[in-house]
């Protein structure tokens, strides 16, 4: 492609809104124009590099027997209201109404539309089991669109659904793509950690996310990374924040239980505050936060962690089984307990309140409780000495760096930023139950399918890449993705003898297979070499002067800026030797 | 592929819902799957023959120098508000509001977000020409959903749009994407026309159709054409009914012009009635039809044709000049003729009242038309005389069959049918001028861009195929288009040696780069080959008891069914010779 006739809008300046660097990079790299919040087009180079991860995600796909479907974006709400996801959904789903009334959703993910094809279409064990996916457009009406491409509203995504006859056969298919998930992310170049993850609004028990690791890159940019990675420093573990667990560690005490003791405590609703006023240790009392959940009988949820821990809402909730829950506000507060907001304590709460506790208040001796009476709590309280009840304990304080790991007992947990790039799921049975996806086995019975799902971000990827490749200049390509492997700069373009030779050396890289950028744009030679550095082509070849003189061309490496001088009859086979290595 | 691991859900019986054929095969063939009406999931054969159908379609866009970009499903209202497309737009399109109240519309077609990209980046004359486009999903809330993918509300299309500084400009990228077009369906293998169109809701002056002439097929199903094409049989003219004209032929006559008169005529209210009536021809009446428009002060006009003819409505709102004509109700005939339905004439009608006629009224000598008198017309009428007026001549009445044509004077029209593959557009400053996408010239004076548009439905070139080519037996894809290039099939797969040969024949094919289905499958031979012929794959290799007899394969092209006896080491060789030829 020569330069002069693409269309590559390259600027100098930083977008206004622009909170992350590959936002920033993206945009004055000529690859993006935004439309709407979260809302973009991709201009040719932003295209031509997302054609270049779906073309490895589909070669690992196919390489993995999935097969490629293409789904609609209008999702009918009847197949929706199925699996109850239209309602459960809320507000993430664009909806809509066509001319005659019908509801349409637009999709966000395909469970039910894929399960409607299979049940549909597989009858017999024999066309078990089956992967299909496809590589498409999805839509999620994020409250907050940010972060350039990353918390996009209309976003690219590989979705891949898993069908087998029983557990055994959903694992295998679970193994093959998660396989497959990793030679992806390792063609990419990209820094990636796999951990347990919380299965969120999509269902299922096991899930694992591939995040890529990011780092806030200067002072101008927020760390484009959303997800917190905890991991062990002493063994292999590592999980999202929403499900990393850490041990319980009991305070250690000679003690001897004490005798219950009501005490005031006047403007100590925090536990800052007590520790001020009364002296005591944070990890000595029991914080006692109440929640509200979508139950209707029974809304308000009492959750006991140690002072200096922290409730997980979204551990909370799995323990209660339940898709959210929220802080109770103020008057749920005032009314349950009667008294303010501080002094909530699991002694004397309204009968039939669900108490859900932390395994680490167990061994606390002689703790601390709100009193549920405005300015009073309990000292000298001992769980164990049956002082209150707990309806059931769960593990529900976050992970905080510096815990003990859960699965060594021994490292010590840390905390890393990233970015969600894929996620696999073992589903079970949550959609192929209630939507009826059976087979008949080889006895004639019916049975229902177990299924997986398996989501890459194609357009998400672009900007972990970015965040992860780049220097002062601009962005720097994996070879994998870049939209041009080469970039031929012309830096006399009215010369005919250096015009000539550039020409003669794009066309015989492109026809033998290589991908190039030619810069014959009648602008300065600075313009050309901050531009290819921008855009990020991995190899540059630069023609000027040293042609007229020595007949040499300059082939730098974008990495680094690595340079040497070759004649250009060497360009190919130092090309083709890169490319191979790479 | 093996078939085994495929999803190709083949079926025996038609879906009740087919109205046409390439709809009932694309189901049968187990490429589609539909989730609600004109919405539809593409199936692993069916997605193969789209993304060669794309392959082809990106290939001549690329060598027309057009550069791909990827605009996205969400239209922001306000742009379409810029152009006063989103009020006249209408129902078609699907429109939606996301949580913080903004609206969008689902594109069904991208002016002007690509208006928006070009005024954007695009600032000098040395920036221009730029053609762009895109293969991407399109919308449009069709009112009655039908023909398989030729009627949906989520289908496949290219759409590409043309910048120049000027008409001829535009012109000559026009031209360029007109000749790519041609390529483009000629490498498809289908029979199609290039002919005039009416502009529509695009807008613009010039603008061709390219339509894929049709029939029905059989009793069972309905012709898949839904445009109808008007050419003539004497000369190269060709256009849609909409936009067809035809010779205003005057009835040549010695008589000399009577005295008008006013004639009871009891319940002759139409052209027929008064044939039998007053038995006169009807080609010497005047018909006078009335129409209302949106223009709010001057709604109804009056179009007068002969009586032998009708009044295209297109033909009508672009003499206007307005976006669409409806015929007036009875109401509205009653109140400004201030007679019934059947007695309006230009003689008497309301001040102001606009007259538009066509050509072909002119030349009639005591012909007859409606009095605005219940059961009255008049005689004798010759608006030579000046015996009534006309605001506006224009060609108003449909071209029929047998009509001579207007271009070369001597021909015949006649009527064929057809399906509309893709539409190129002369959009001249309709776009670009309200919404100000400008450039700088070289005298430093800034100058609105010329553009074209140019669509190709790339899911419905699927259907207008099969359409054309087909039997009794199934779809019969052309190379270009085919899922798979050859399909072998096993016979006998539980026989070793023969289960051996063809796993080695289909190895070697596909290690040649030639796409192969192999039918591995442990069901009957019959099956096995109904599938085949069902799918449509172009070249079919069968192994079977021939081969454990004498070494011998069928080799058969599925267009005829022309078979041979090939060793299998003549197969790639053979493949390939065809391949080329095609």
């Amino acid at each position: 492609m020569k330069w002069s006739k693409a269309f590559i809008p390259t600027q100098k300046d930083t977008p206004s809104d622009a909170d992350i660097l590959s936002h920033a990079l993206m945009t004055r790299a000529g690859m993006l124009h935004k439309q709407a919040p979260g809302v973009f087009s991709y201009l040719p180079l932003g295209l031509r590099a997302i054609q270049k991860v779906e073309a490895v995600v589909r070669q690992e796909m196919n390489r993995a027997d999935a097969i490629e479907v293409l789904m609609p974006h209008l999702n009918p709400k009847e197949l929706w209201d199925e699996t109850g996801r239209w309602d459960r959904y809320g507000d993430n789903m664009f909806k809509l109404t066509d001319r005659k009334g019908q509801a349409y959703g637009l999709g966000p993910t395909h469970e039910e539309v894929i399960t409607d094809i299979v049940r549909s279409h597989v009858h017999t064990s024999r066309d078990l089991p089956v992967t299909l996916y496809q590589i498409q457009t999805k839509f999620r009406d994020e409250l907050r669109p940010r972060a350039g491409v990353l918390r996009g509203r209309e976003f690219g995504m590989k979705d891949a659904y898993s069908f087998d006859v029983d557990e055994g056969g959903m694992i295998e298919s679970y193994q093959a793509m998660e396989q497959a998930y990793f030679r992806i992310f390792e063609r990419m170049g990209l820094d990636f950690v796999a951990i347990k993850a919380d299965s969120g609004a999509i269902g299922g028990d096991n899930s694992v996310e591939f995040i890529a690791l990011t780092q806030a890159p200067d002072a101008r940019f927020q760390n484009a990374g959303d997800v917190t990675v905890v991991s062990c420093n002493g063994c292999e573990y590592g999980a999202n924040i929403e499900k990393a667990t850490s041990l319980e560690e009991t305070v250690e005490t000679d003690d001897p239980m004490r005798v219950l003791e009501l005490l005031d405590t006047p403007n100590m609703g925090t536990i800052q505050e007590l520790e001020d006023g009364l002296g005591i240790r944070a990890d000595q009392a029991i914080k006692t936060i109440l929640f509200q959940t979508d139950e209707p009988n029974n809304p308000v949820v009492a959750a006991l962690v140690r002072g200096d821990q922290d409730v997980n809402e979204v551990k909370l909730a799995n323990a209660l089984g339940v898709g959210e829950v929220s802080a109770a506000g103020k008057y749920i507060v005032q009314d349950t307990t009667g008294a303010d907001v501080g002094f909530a304590g699991p002694i004397g709460l309204p009968e039939g309140t669900r108490i859900i506790a932390d395994p680490g208040i167990r061994g606390i001796v002689n703790g601390l409780i709100g009193a549920n009476q405005t300015d009073r709590h309990y000292v000298n309280v001992n769980y164990e000495r049956g002082d209150f009840e707990v309806t059931k304990f769960a593990d529900l304080h976050t992970a905080n760096e510096g815990d003990t790991c859960s699965q060594c007992r021994e490292g010590t947990l840390e905390y890393r930023t990233g970015i969600e790039l894929g996620h696999v799921f073992q589903l079970g049975l949550v959609y192929s139950e209630p939507m009826h996806a059976t087979y008949v086995d080889n006895k004639g019975t019916e049975q229902t399918m177990w299924m997986g799902c398996y989501g890459i971000g194609t357009t998400r990827v672009l900007a972990a890449i970015i965040e992860q490749s780049h220097d002062k200049d601009g962005i720097i390509w994996p070879m994998e993705i870049a939209p041009y492997q080469v970039v031929v700069s012309s830096l006399m373009p009215r010369d005919e003898t250096v015009k000539a030779a550039a020409e003669s050396l794009y066309q015989n890289l492109q026809e033998n297979g290589v991908e190039v950028l030619y810069d014959d744009r009648e602008v300065s030679a600075g313009v050309k070499l901050k531009d290819a550095d921008l855009v990020g082509i991995p190899l540059q070849v630069v023609i000027g002067r040293n042609y007229l003189k020595d007949g040499d061309v300059e082939f730098r490496v974008r990495q680094g800026h690595e340079t040497e001088y070759l004649k250009p009859e060497q360009v190919l086979g130092h090309v083709k030797t890169i490319m191979k290595g790479e």
